[in-house]
């Protein structure tokens, strides 16, 4: 096997991501097939096997890739001077999603599949039970910190939490003109209003 | 055509969409086939399909019955004695349902549907748009009425609150130990302090 330039691989494993994404969008998950996303791709079969070997591996692909981005916003939160600005910023990372249809399309795709395929609910299940952890340590923290009234219960604030990120990364699915720039000044006073000591 | 029991109909109907439901989870919605709802619901093609000539009907039903059940949880909120009261109700449900995984399953496979077929697409955000504005008025009216920060912009406010509510109502597909109890109260305190003037 000849050796690969690690950049370009990360390249052509984007570009497989971003092909199978818009043949599910179009398509769904089940009636797309690797056929149709090779093409997309632009890319032999022979190729994009040597990535993937079946659509539940670029599933599972796309949940590491989720996982990741994940960890990007929980060390923002880590990194925040305080806890309402870290959470704020996250609050619009959901807002820009919200904004966005093919993210929320995505989603309900992606977790349909994952409602009829325990292998792939596990993965996206360990990357909320990792979400909510980091959540509750952050929470615990800013108590320690005096940042948070400690009558406010880190498990269920966490819940709270995610599922309003959760809600908002998705309104452009029922709601097209969803606007995040109208939404966002609101979310902050939320967010201050239910987690300032 | 024999006179139909209005009664024994609507006990028909329902049957039926719980049994196309279960075809959904099982299968998913574009793998269930119309034989296999008979099947389900004990029934005959002939006498399913003087109900639904079509899993798009079906879908259209289920769609009725969600904006039922939302102008129930709407009349609840115009009766509650004030708002936080209200929206305090509509979180219950919420809640309940984010216990329930195939609330949230059937959710995700219908939704992705809709993202894919404009007809349904339409019926939902025709339902989505109804609750905004009654959540709107009844926001205005607590203004009205002083329980209600007037710098609290209506609109903003209302996206904000579905998108907490309908990321509760389908938690427990990602979390499936999601526990109503431990969550009610602090998000009873959130729309207090949220909204309270």
């Amino acid at each position: 096997m000849r050796k690969r330039d690690p950049e370009k691989a990360e390249r052509r494993r984007q570009q497989i991501l971003e092909a199978a994404a818009a043949c599910f969008l179009r398509r769904g998950f089940h009636r797309a097939s690797m056929q149709e996303i090779c093409a997309e791709a632009g890319m032999s079969p022979g190729a994009l096997y040597r990535y993937f070997d079946s659509k539940d591996a670029i599933i599972r692909a796309i949940a590491e890739d989720e996982r990741e981005e994940n960890a990007r916003l929980l060390q923002a939160l880590a990194d925040a001077p305080d806890l309402v600005t870290g959470l704020s910023r996250i609050g619009r990372a959901a807002l820009e999603a919200g904004a966005d249809p093919d993210y929320g399309r995505l989603a309900v795709e992606i977790i349909a599949e994952a409602a009829r395929n325990p292998e792939v609910a596990a993965i996206f299940r360990r990357n909320d039970a990792e979400v909510k952890a980091a959540l509750m340590e952050a929470l615990r923290a800013a108590q320690r910190a005096g940042q948070l009234d400690t009558a406010v219960e880190p498990a269920a604030a966490a819940e709270i939490l995610i599922a309003l990120y959760e809600g908002l990364s998705t309104r452009a699915l029922l709601n097209p003109e969803f606007d995040p720039e109208q939404v966002a000044p609101l979310l902050d006073a939320l967010l201050r209003r239910f987690l300032r000591p």
